[in-house]
């Protein structure tokens, strides 16, 4: 069976869900995929901190260069969130002929043209299904098995932090204030809530649903964006009573001209929008094309097993295909 | 740029989707694939029928020869329906190392183990995502990008024509015959309803769906099920009265010791549920993972377009992996 060895950047919750999705349902991705898989070092700044999952002792490293360039490693796992080195780390593993799979969305959308080309020109596969909509499988299928549409509209719900908040003002009549001091308790939101709240985060999102369904890159900076800081207990209240619900949508349209228009902010949806039955930490994509129609994916957007469950994804999916390739070869 | 050779086995609603769908958004396939799709040869009955799109004549032919076995197509699209002859042209197919796509839920859910194998023990692809859920990428998506999860529950509402029927006797406190009636007038059920009305189509889809998320094959007709006839104003009346809806849910559970659960009939669904707001002609199937969690998916389970955009999304996917294997081969 062939052996797929894979290496971490980062043991936080993405990484900890990645590593314990793998192990708690190995048995099974062996018999389906017949490729085994085995994450062999990871990569943490302190190994003695105490962390969510169980990995034995030796596998941590402090040293990057231990995963990547290394012969021993065919896919490198960015996990660390924020730009830098997250960004350099992909760039210098691609061109070490690595495959890389990330779910950092921040470092994807500020890096996207670099990266792509990156890993076109190092013929190496590049994957970050996690980091869009969490455990939600919708990148994928807009490059792949939806690939023979032509897309018109995209609406994203997809920050769990801001959906959870409007949800609670509107089914409890709150105010913001008050609803963000809870989720922060609760652990739904940072103690620095900005890039949620603020809508920072679907920006970066919304980035990377453009380039794949549109195939043009927008820098999230030079998406118009709006958050939900302004949205008060009254407005809420009024959209009630007009049968509409608030919520912060990544927006973007293409028109018959190709011309793309797009947006971050809170919108009013009316109570029959599939998208207005998404509620508290849910996430939901829904994207138009001209075939098949209108879409929906719905699911958990965040999360260390949710997410783990996107980066697996990932892994297998380049696992098989070294394993086919490997087979072509012979 | 490698070019793909598709012959399509049927042109009627399904057979021409697919054919529109290439055909209008070949452009953006070709840019995005690095491959070139043509449909070379289309199986039909009666070449001189009117069709509902057009398709240059010299396509047309009434032996399934010049598909079939033919070196000159890659992939054979089987959109026939029905269990025979599609099951045997399937079989042949694949003997003669074509690729296959096909739509038919009927065949596959009859004949599921003999097609896996024949695909396997000749290793061409075999791809069906159309028959389950038209548009909706859900098959692909158990069998690739979510392959890390084990999955103990699928509900699918994956009936068009019944959940009409159902949504308009819950929004207009109508009778089933009435509404019944209505919907074959505007051609939203057919004139013999019983495969959709009594069940049995979501059987052969809900058989699909666990031999994907549970891989185990039980044939539709060992599912227990039940259709909508039984459904009358009153009880609809009552679930309301308790915020329930009544759906028609294929319904399959695994549990912890892997003993599988199945049944097709009418269930009661908190108005929170998500499948609760899925309405009219729209499919939705909702699938939990042991790490994904909750997840669904949402879109338009029928009709050319939408059902011609999976099959289409089938061909592309099969394109790409002959464009990479030829690749891997130079």
């Amino acid at each position: 069976m062939k052996k797929v060895r894979v290496g971490l950047l980062g043991f936080g919750n993405v990484g900890s869900g990645t590593y314990d999705t793998l192990k708690m349902n190995m048995g099974k991705i062996e018999r389906e995929t017949g490729v085994t898989f085995s994450i062999d070092k990871i990569l943490v700044r302190d190994p003695s901190k105490p962390r969510r999952s169980e990995a034995p002792a030796e596998l941590f490293t402090q040293d990057p260069d231990d995963i990547i360039g290394s012969p021993d490693i065919d896919i490198v796992c960015e996990l660390l969130g924020g730009i830098e080195p997250a960004s350099q780390y992909m760039l210098n593993a691609m061109k070490f002929k690595q495959h890389v799979v990330s779910a950092n969305k921040a470092a994807i959308a500020a890096n996207y043209p670099q990266l792509m080309k990156a890993a076109k020109d190092n013929g190496v596969e590049f994957r970050f299904e996690a980091s869009v909509g969490g455990g939600i499988p919708v990148l994928s299928a807009l490059t792949s098995v939806l690939g023979a549409n032509d897309f018109s509209e995209i609406m994203g719900i997809c920050n769990g932090t801001t959906n959870y908040i409007l949800t609670q003002m509107t089914d409890f009549d709150l105010d913001y204030e008050d609803v963000l001091k809870v989720a922060q308790e609760k652990g739904f939101a940072e103690a620095d809530p900005t890039a949620d709240v603020e809508g920072f985060d679907v920006a970066n999102k919304l980035s990377i649903l453009i380039a794949l369904a549109f195939g043009e890159y927008v820098a999230p900076g030079d998406i118009s964006t709006t958050g939900i800081t302004g949205i008060t207990k009254d407005d809420i209240a009024s959209a009630t009573a007009r049968h509409q619900k608030i919520k912060l949508i990544g927006h973007a349209t293409k028109d018959k001209s190709g011309k793309l228009e797009y947006s971050v902010a809170p919108m009013e949806l009316p109570f029959s929008h599939p998208l207005a039955g998404v509620s508290n930490e849910f996430n939901a994509i829904f994207v138009t094309g001209n075939a098949v129609d209108d879409l929906m994916f719905y699911g958990k957007g965040a999360g260390p097993l949710p997410t783990g469950s996107a980066v697996a994804g990932d892994v297998l999916e380049i696992g098989k295909a070294i394993a086919k390739c490997a087979e072509c070869e012979k």
